[in-house]
């Protein structure tokens, strides 16, 4: 053993206790005669003393050497009340330097001077850093309680190939050429989706796995090529069953690793979330709901609003002050091409009973009280109003109402609000290939009464479908599965596959639902932004110990990287276009 | 919820209940008025009872069916004791289908009927039976026990990338083309090796993960491309404080998971282990060690002897009466191919004193007396012989004597005996490419008082690398890493990397070392092998969901295949020879 404690341990019982030590260096003072060393390591950081006999190599130590110490633990005379190790320090009779360190290239701490792609380049240095090692923590205590919470309710943890088939449906694969079969290519799982459904199949019952998922998508911020899931599947179950179920994970996970006690756990049907929030992903730690003023518009000569098919108001409770230039860039803000709004109309309900709005010119201040009786908006809030067609508007709304949502300091990290958004569409249209693909996935259960216009209507047919949502993010999906095969193969028929094809792709999914399948359905969660959100922070990079960068890229290791001819060979494939070798 | 009970939850306690349950119908029996029905789940099986009533839809249920009934839980008037619900049964009020079943290709029995093509096509339905759902359970306790355990004395589990770098050291990659970054390939990680030890580099101190591994090579039987390890790095530890920690987590396992006292975990030097049983991982549950007995047996006119480096004799205990049958069938066995040797000589220790011998022409009864007195061996004993090189001759004994040490039944697969092997050689002799290559990998450090050894005698080396053994099986290795950059980069050298390409492919790592890198060293433990080893069985397969065959085919979901045109195009990649398609 290279140490006899670590440097969060000694306290100030342990005074005179002979002890070693190993660590970091974290910063040194020379006073002299003395120096003044702390020492850190994972689980805090002790200071060290060292007297005039070893000033010499103890004013040699530089930032991040890597030392052993021995010495006596005494009392120190100016206690850090800071820290828990603060009583004490140790006397250093021996020193010994394990490993030098280069000057980093940024700083060791909480907030460091370095850039991001420095960072990413040193991660094991930017690993180094406090905030870093407490996410990293947190991730870990996440999936031991996730695993203990599970394992309690009989739920077993099942290993799911990470080799697998390549199949159109959804995402793009990665792909793994295959060197024993040739011209064969296994494909990295988006999700354990069917192999999950095959142990329900087999009465596995209940099921789980931390795995990882592999999706080739043109990433966007804070996506990453492999991510991380918590998977989830139950035999013999309802949606009920599901919700019950996770909600009384998050419940736990929240008691445990948070103190915070979870109260309520609401529901909401996809329309009303569309209707109220513009979002199947509402954040309902505010207010702030839709409200639809056609009617109360409609024949006052403004034009916008007439032609409108939605027009739609919040409310920002006491904003009634906010000041031209507030108020015009928030214009700004909903007309930027992101959010595409035309515009934007306010009504000021001013403190002394009045309205003042940008539409003065059309509606009297009559018309306006009765704008503001319909939006619930009292004295001293102020109306924004957005209008066109509902789906565009809707979606505007929605992203002025989280931009708010935020200006007013409404979405406190620390405040958890959960919801199940459930009955989502089957189907969705899709403009490229002017065909319906599945919203969730193609072993979705419609709801059976809506079934009948799978032929007449695909758009409006629900599924058995749900999310769960934290604070306006989508932390999981699920639903509850076909497990019948003439429902299978119909559900195939309307996305456009043949019956080749789907017996091709999923035809061993299909058979095996004629062997006695039972009911069931899962759920997966997001397990990098359920770690994100745990930690109060919205990226989910800085809880991946090495993420790869928006090309995809690991930085530190440099991969992507160019294959041996040989290896080109011996898996048969041969680069198409090669003059950027 | 479709069930108020599983199958194995009944007792006489809850006699009168009114419960609903659901599962696969094991058999019935049309007894006329009375249909009786095991009903199976994951948990147990539930004997109903279906009057007449209820008679025709009970008597149209076939094996495999899934069905849901609700009834009332009564006391058996022959009661089973073999089976904790065999108490009670239930008199089914109402049946629901849930499912039908065609007839399954094999029986859903302990032992089936199927043969091991069809149960891995059907997977899905091999994994019903009860020996594959005790054996993922089982694998499933394992992980939450290693968790606990690792999780109690501060280990974090942190997940490393899936798609990482190829490199050519070691085995064949996986390779993964990026679509994102033409031309330039992921590797899948044959272990997080580098990765653990920059987590190390990062100060995370202890750390683990249950990781999936891969390794494109030409599968020996019971091979897997995808594995799964446990895989363990500690910083600031010397080789003493690995083999502690782990020992403690198998102790604990096996006190957790099997009720059993491993009270011996005793540590042989690797060139202890190749002298007394000829293997790197000997099984010490028996005894009958290796006696070398050249100087014994020299000049007495015997060529075979004369001419050999070495003459190595077992002891088979109590087997002088072995037959002259039964010793030709023990020489066919050596002398087979896969074994190798040119023959073997035997010693009957005769129970009168006298000795009966296939040498007996050239060697006296005194000269036999000496042979069994260098060997321990007593009347009624065997003596058996084998003589050659050095090398060889160790490995055929090895051999023989595991084989007898099966067929003498020494080899119990509920007996446990574990060892740690250390010491092994850095470097070993590769005849194809006529260079040295590192024996556990190029970051394992060597003994220091052995580095003056590294340009004169390098195959004599030591590294600082062990081995855990369980019953003759190798379940694990690690080793003390390097953590000096000149250390690594020497070792680079040695093992004919260029300076340009070691810096290419591990430059990372050795920049690493030269930021304060601490002493570490690790362990990666074969889980598969192990949850086997618990399971008291030889083979993995059946200790993975769903595993590969041995041309690293998944024939359930059949894959590999063939991918897209439109998908070779994105990723930039033709097949050389097309033909196969």
């Amino acid at each position: 053993m290279y140490r006899t404690h670590t440097n969060g341990e000694l306290r100030i019982e342990n005074v005179n206790n002979e002890v070693t030590l190993c660590g970091w260096v974290q910063k040194s003072r020379d006073l002299g005669a003395m120096t003044f060393v702390d020492l850190r390591d994972r689980y805090g950081i002790t200071q060290l003393v060292f007297g005039e006999d070893q000033s010499e190599l103890a004013k040699s130590l530089g930032r991040e050497d890597v030392i052993q110490v021995s010495g006596n633990v005494i009392e120190r005379e100016s206690k850090n009340t800071t820290i828990p190790t603060g009583e004490i320090e140790i006397t250093v009779n021996k020193l010994t330097i394990l490993n030098k360190s280069k000057v980093p290239p940024f700083t060791i701490e909480d907030e460091t001077d370095g850039g991001e792609e420095l960072r990413m380049q040193y991660r094991y240095l930017d690993l180094r850093r406090n905030p870093l090692q407490n996410n990293l923590k947190l991730r870990h205590q996440l999936s031991i309680e996730i695993r203990k919470y599970l394992d309690s309710i009989n739920f077993f943890e099942i290993e799911t190939p990470y080799l697998i088939k390549s199949t159109p449906e959804g995402a793009r694969d990665f792909v793994v050429p295959s060197r024993m079969n040739p011209n064969q290519f296994y494909a990295l799982p988006q999700s354990p989706q069917t192999f999950k459904q095959l142990l329900m199949v087999s009465g596995f019952d209940r099921y789980y796995q931390i795995v990882r998922c592999f999706r080739d998508e043109d990433l966007r911020a804070d996506r990453q090529p492999e991510f991380t899931q918590i998977d989830c599947e139950m035999a013999f179950v309802e949606q009920e069953d599901v919700f019950n179920t996770f909600e009384g994970m998050m419940t736990y996970l929240f008691k445990k690793v948070k103190g915070i006690d979870l109260t309520e756990f609401p529901r909401m049907d996809y329309a009303t979330a569309i209707e109220k929030y513009g979002s199947d992903k509402p954040d309902i730690r505010f207010g702030m709901t839709f409200n639809y003023i056609n009617e109360e518009t409609q024949n006052k000569g403004f034009n916008v609003f007439d032609q409108s098919e939605v027009v739609i108001a919040i409310v920002a409770k006491d904003c009634s002050t906010y000041t031209r230039k507030e108020l015009d860039k928030l214009t700004d803000f909903v007309r930027r091409p992101q959010v595409g709004a035309k515009g934007m109309v306010y009504v000021k309900c001013n403190e002394d009973g009045t309205f003042k709005s940008s539409v003065d010119k059309f509606y009297s201040q009559e018309d306006l009280k009765i704008w503001a009786n319909k939006c619930g908006a009292e004295a001293g809030d102020l109306i924004l109003v957005l209008s066109g067609d509902k789906a565009a508007t809707q979606n505007q709304m929605n992203v002025l109402r989280l931009h708010l949502g935020d200006e007013l300091g409404l979405r406190n990290p620390n405040e958890y609000a959960p919801l199940w958004v459930y009955d989502f569409p089957l189907l969705e249209w899709d403009e490229e290939t002017k065909r319906y693909h599945a919203m969730h996935h193609p072993f979705t259960s419609p709801k059976p009464e809506d079934m009948k216009l799978l032929d007449t209507d695909p758009g409006n047919v629900r599924a058995n479908a749900y999310d769960m949502v934290l604070n306006g993010v989508e932390i999981g999906g699920g639903s509850i599965r076909i497990h019948d095969r003439e429902v299978q193969s119909t559900m195939f028929d309307h996305l456009g596959f043949t019956k080749e094809e789907a017996q091709a792709q999923f035809g061993f999914l299909m058979n095996a639902f004629e062997y006695g399948a039972p009911p069931h359905g899962g759920i997966a969660l997001g397990f990098d932004r359920l770690c994100a959100l745990f930690g109060g922070q919205e990226t989910i990079r800085d809880f991946i110990a090495f993420p790869k960068n928006n090309g995809g890229r690991d930085v530190m290791i440099d991969s992507p990287s160019p294959i041996s001819s040989e290896q080109l060979d011996e898996l048969n494939i041969d680069l198409k276009v090669k003059e950027e070798l």
